[in-house]
């Protein structure tokens, strides 16, 4: 056969509350997996009849294809009854398609199957869309909406701690110490009533703050870093925010507060850096050495490490963490990268601090998404 | 090659939040994908630095591997960095495994490296693992405490309905509009008080409330049965309920009335009947009969189904959705599955009405794990 008669398609088979390249290419939310292919510029998705009527009018796609009609049409066929990837395989091979290009985690029982009727197949590792780390202004609005009212639940969660008494050491609010999980509570609710979904938010204050990963949990206490990292969905956009602030009720030991400068500085360093055209790896390099040149060194020692461990930043959109990275590795920013500039510095016994904004870069400079003042001390 | 000298593992890569087969396995919670396997009775996991304190803590496995052991050898040996895939094949290989069971949606790529590792594939069609459909007591547990905070949430629910006034036909609570939103809003931040995750909520009335998928939106009317379905994960046990109460504020009309007696009865019927041994159709079909005997017909006119359309039921417990079906296919009732049952009437221009409890079976009757009573007007 001449390589004339191959036909290549782009298929994904998911859903596209998981899968958000599925939801970049059809701007259809769905719970449950839906065929999806595109042969040249040109999208189909195949869908229920319990969801027809919505992909037809909601779906950014050239044709909505009845699931129906297939699954009949196989079962006049076999004589049973057919999943969805039969389904699938019927709809490509009645297009002519010959070759198909999926995700890395495309389910290999599909693939075989696939394979099987005489589709080649090719995984591609991620991208899969490489046009989507360029954002287009309606998607850099949809950030800005999500981190605006990130903002605001972030402002009602440190309120708690402005409010708050010290005794003994711990904090207090209308009689109640207060904990991680309380103004956890009070940010994710705040999220809640906005319209977005806060997942894994922290709220974590002294030495659960040193790990980036903690959530925080248990009484949160006077003079203690508290970093305040939330990432919530927009739900109505799909878009993420991802903003983390550090703050302190009472009072704080000078090395925190050296710390908190020094985040501060290069964190501003990040955001005054970036811009089209500039290597990713030189702003992180640029962020490394201003907490070198302030004494506060990166290392390990008994198992944990310390210092600035982690990447300046990574790409933020449909999903929360996405390309680029800003970290040690060469990448050249884009004009609609939307970044996050999230420097950080942790030492056991201390305290950690992070402070992060989301920036879109544009032709000479990055124009930060993000409208909160960075303050450390709420007393 | 003898037979004997085979060895098959189950494999999966994904993440416990995510892949609840993993967590089933392993009883491990993380967002981000890692290596599982199990030969024999013997399970492993593969976990990085970052993750490996809390693996060997928390992770129900006889071994947890460190990556990082693996990550150096095979860049030792290769001189490029390793991925996850890569990985994964190396500490199969070392335990000298031939073969691997895979979920059905395993990534197309892992499977294929692996092929080429001479590791032949198995994707396993749904259910994984068969014993996670019984539920060891623990298990109940937690399906019994889900319920009973998911209970107290749609309470807090129907009391903004019980508190509203009705005015020219509309609900009203402290001067505004009662809507969907803002009820799905007080349930949804009552589950989150009480460490629940609700996600799609349904909060739904009048026509609204036809279409099963329907999630609801807008003002609430006076004299509408208003569907509360909701399906939380209650996260520090992974476990979900799954409660469906139907209220109404205002007067109904009798044709409504009529509905909701018919679905108490056919409901209050599933529950009696199901126990060991029984065929779950069997208990399908009683319930189909409950209806038709009341008069209230099922089928389609103007492309919309009415009457009881979906199945009586399905397992919950890791997942909200899980194996065994309550419908129109044969299947042998077990000591120890979870299952709902939830019959619905929906006539498009009159409303739907739906109840649903989680039952467990045991070996002469259903337990009820809810304790909400049923009642429907709430004047």
């Amino acid at each position: 056969m001449s390589k004339k008669a191959e036909k290549e398609a782009h298929v994904i088979l998911a859903g596209s509350e998981q899968n958000k390249d599925l939801l970049y290419a059809t701007r259809f939310f769905a719970p449950d997996p839906f065929p999806f292919f595109q042969i040249g510029w040109r999208k189909y998705i195949i869908a229920s009849d319990l969801e027809i009527g919505r992909a037809r009018s909601e779906a950014k796609v050239q044709s909505v294809l009845p699931m129906s009609k297939y699954a009949k049409r196989l079962k006049k066929r076999t004589g049973k009854p057919a999943g969805m990837a039969d389904i699938l395989i019927e709809a490509l091979k009645e297009k002519g398609v010959t070759r198909a290009r999926v995700p890395h985690d495309f389910p290999v029982f599909v693939a075989d199957r696939m394979r099987r009727n005489g589709i080649r197949i090719k995984a591609v590792m991620p991208p899969f869309w490489p046009d989507r780390v360029i954002k287009n202004e309606d998607e850099i609005d949809a950030v800005r909406e999500a981190a605006r009212l990130t903002a605001e639940a972030i402002h009602l969660g440190i309120d708690q701690l402005r409010k708050s008494r010290p005794r003994a050491g711990k904090l207090y609010l209308n009689g109640k110490a207060l904990t991680s999980e309380s103004v956890r509570f009070v940010v994710d609710s705040a999220l809640m009533e906005r319209g977005l979904e806060g997942r894994h938010t922290i709220v974590a204050g002294g030495e659960q703050a040193c790990d980036p990963h903690d959530r925080g949990s248990g009484p949160l206490r006077a003079g203690w870093p508290v970093i305040f990292d939330v990432f919530p969905c927009h739900t109505s956009s799909g878009y993420h925010a991802d903003i983390t602030r550090t703050v302190v009720r009472g009072k704080p030991s000078a090395k925190v507060k050296e710390m908190w400068e020094a985040v501060k500085e290069a964190q501003q360093l990040g955001c005054d850096r970036l811009k089209a055209g500039i290597n990713a790896k030189e702003v992180h390099t640029a962020i490394k050495d201003v907490f070198k040149n302030r004494g506060f060194e990166t290392g390990e020692a008994n198992g944990k490490m310390h210092g600035f461990f982690h990447g300046t930043g990574h790409g933020v959109g449909l999903d929360v963490h996405e390309p680029p990275r800003i970290g040690g590795v060469d990448e050249t920013m884009k004009e609609g990268m939307i970044v996050t500039v999230e420097p950080g510095l942790y030492y056991p016994g201390i305290g950690g601090i992070r402070i992060e904004d989301d920036v879109v870069i544009r032709r000479d400079h990055a124009e930060n998404l993000v409208a909160i003042e960075k303050f450390f001390e709420v007393n």
